[in-house]
């Protein structure tokens, strides 16, 4: 793999100073940075390497998704405005029982090319059909944790679970260098509490990470405190989930004892604005977390209740969301940015993603920073990284050392076969669907 | 002008029964739309007439933004994540205070450039410098209501008034097909009731409509309560504002006997969802103004508080904030289509525009529905505008009968040499700065 030099470009390094800087230069050999600076120290560029202009652009390290159902995109749009249940009852889980991997490998795709154009670099999925999601991380080049569900409320329960460790074991043994295995228990009120600990033991025993739904609307906390007289996040705690690392999606409405516990026990948090206002959840005490030591991410959560797969959306939502309740002061710029990258990475526990350095993975976006809604630019880009650049603004994309999209073009992929592939599945799925 | 046939396209019209026509043709003559229909009985094109192939595009009625301080994409991304007057005092005014003709001109088209793409087709402005504004419209081809700002508390109110006089005069003189004037009484607490007697005489003797800010923060319905014993809507209703017809923007924190009140007058309320978020100004009651009949359309606001002047991002925001309080079934999609389009124009009292149908005057704007992030389709086109849909989608738009984006190419405007002078404009203003 031919070594790739961005040379003239702002680099948005997202490190612990969060230094920005301007006519800078960044080197990747094989799957990592070595060089992030000025141009005038950088190393010279062997005669094969790619080299890139970054005139007029903004590096960012390649955002992380930390949650999101991704095969969904297939029921983006198929059923909006209404409440979760009956969403959930009468628009998703009939259709969903009718799902193929073909299907799910054919949306999965249509999510990576979106994601992959958005600057999303790593995903953290949890769905049916995982293989077929994998197949679909294997040929396009992004990264990702995935998992199965894991419901053990199901008729099958006991067989999902069998099934997850036996997956997560393939991927174990496959060791593949872009993909990483997770256990998906779906949530506190889905699954029992000795599966849990079942979950517990194998993901200790495989060294691997715990993905799950937690605390997402007030009647779950209410009926969890009047089932195990615990509110979610404790009880999760209570059957012993976060002995092994977790990453919790949404985590809405924790009791104030609840936020300290999530920082001792050092739970990533995937926070979903978009999700979370659209579906009427409420809003996350995303201020309180990050001043109690909460680590916290961004998610997307699937495209059927987003409806789509952009980070730099939920990073603007974010920072609007946190203000909305009367403090103009919360979650300003910087934060809401780290939120999509070096908190992102962290929340799914690693710190070789989300920040532009030497020694971290090549997970880089470059966003053209000429279009008139990014003007003035002079030092105002982490600002309009995120109340003002939109996915669109993305140029190149490079993952684990290899370009995936140059010039708003995807290298790899062929987005008219896979959307004709996936307005098929839909229209066998929902045809039968009132 | 030669006519524009667009043949093959889908077309959300937004008309009374909000149809959406599959492969479907829109003729346009002179500055007006005259068909909107089945292409087999379109009438046929002359020789000269200008043919879009709509296929694989959503054409939808250029979009209403209902208010905005144009020029103030200087101030994009100078100053975030602070209280409202902090914000004025320290950062927008002392830096207003050194703005130029030409800063005012530059920064308007950046603007109208940025507006352009995003399928915005009018707006409703409240700036300094009205003829710098006047003079960016008239050379772009894009529709504006334009007013200039009078504060009465202000050491030269009187003078503010007397060229707002002027001005008004001025523009219904000229009667350029594009421009609408209009009085620009700031607020409720920056105009004494006396001057703002004068403002409704001048208005209804002129037959011009008034653009003021009401209601926005907590703070100024208190302040009104304290000082003349009403709110600031009841008080502005108590002095005669509402004779003539008003455009509102804000109204975020009405008193219930308010919400009726603005239905009877008629005013038309511009719902500024980023705005008020960022700064924190709370939750329009967007539901409960629908349910009582008033017109809500949608604003931008300006670039400093925004940061962008992307209507179908806020016609997104303002269906996820309705939401948040705990209804998912809240301002559907169509609803916040219907803001940024019809009820936008109804906002601004006019019926001319923000539907495709025979006779409106044909400001269109198509967007390219082939991305990933809006498959699958059909039938799902009206969800993806307001959930999916990006600016950067939109690839041709045409204001009054001229085609003024192509293949996402501005056709009019060099907008390298706008965004030059603008970054000079703002290096001078902002090098003074603290």
């Amino acid at each position: 793999m031919p070594d790739i030099h961005i040379h003239n470009v702002t680099v948005v390094t997202m490190d612990d100073e969060e230094r920005v800087l301007h006519g800078a230069a960044i080197v990747v050999a094989g799957e990592r940075i070595v060089y992030v600076g000025p141009i005038a120290e950088a190393p010279a560029a062997k005669d094969d390497a790619t080299v890139i202009d970054g005139a007029g652009m903004v590096a960012i390290p390649g955002l992380v998704n930390t949650h999101t159902h991704l095969a969904m995109t297939l029921f983006r749009g198929a059923a909006d405005d209404l409440p979760l249940m009956t969403w959930l009852r009468e628009k998703i889980w009939p259709v969903e029982a009718h799902l193929t991997e073909e299907d799910v490998y054919w949306a999965s795709l249509l999510g990576i090319a979106e994601m992959l154009r958005a600057g999303v670099t790593t995903f953290c999925d949890m769905y049916w059909h995982v293989e077929a999601v994998a197949r679909a991380v294997r040929e396009s080049g992004i990264r990702a944790h995935l998992s199965g569900v894991v419901i053990g409320v199901a008729p099958n329960g006991a067989e999902l679970l069998a099934r997850a460790i036996e997956r997560v074991r393939a991927f174990r043994d496959e060791g593949h260098p872009r993909i990483t295995p997770m256990f998906g228990p779906h949530a506190p009120y889905t699954v029992p509490a000795a599966m849990l600990c079942q979950v517990v033991e194998q993901a200790s025993e495989l060294g691997v990470s715990i993905h799950t739904h937690l605390s997402e609307t007030e009647a779950e906390v209410e009926e969890s405190l009047r089932q195990h007289g615990l509110a979610p996040i404790a009880y999760m705690d209570h059957v012993g989930l976060f002995t092994v690392p977790v990453t919790a999606a949404h985590c809405v409405h924790p009791q104030p004892e609840e936020i300290s516990l999530l920082a001792e026990r050092g739970v990533g948090v995937a926070h979903c604005p978009s999700s979370n206002m659209k579906l009427g959840s409420g809003i996350a005490p995303v201020s309180a977390y990050q001043e109690a030591g909460v680590i916290v991410g961004l998610g997307t959560d699937g495209a059927g209740s987003n409806n789509t797969l952009d980070l730099l959306r939920e990073a603007h939502l974010a920072a609007l969301l946190a203000k909305v309740s009367g403090d103009p002061t919360a979650l300003p710029a910087g934060r809401a940015l780290a939120m999509a990258t070096r908190d992102g990475a962290r929340a799914l526990h690693r710190d070789d993603l989300g920040v532009l350095a030497p020694g971290t993975l090549a997970d880089i976006a470059l966003l053209d920073f000429t279009a008139p809604h990014l003007a003035p630019t002079e030092g105002r880009e982490v600002s309009h990284l995120v109340y003002a650049a939109k996915s669109a603004d993305v140029d190149t994309v490079i993952v684990h050392g290899q370009v995936l999209l140059r010039g708003r073009h995807l290298l790899a992929l062929d987005e008219a076969r896979i959307r004709a592939r996936v307005q098929e599945s839909a229209q066998r799925l929902f045809s039968g669907a009132a």
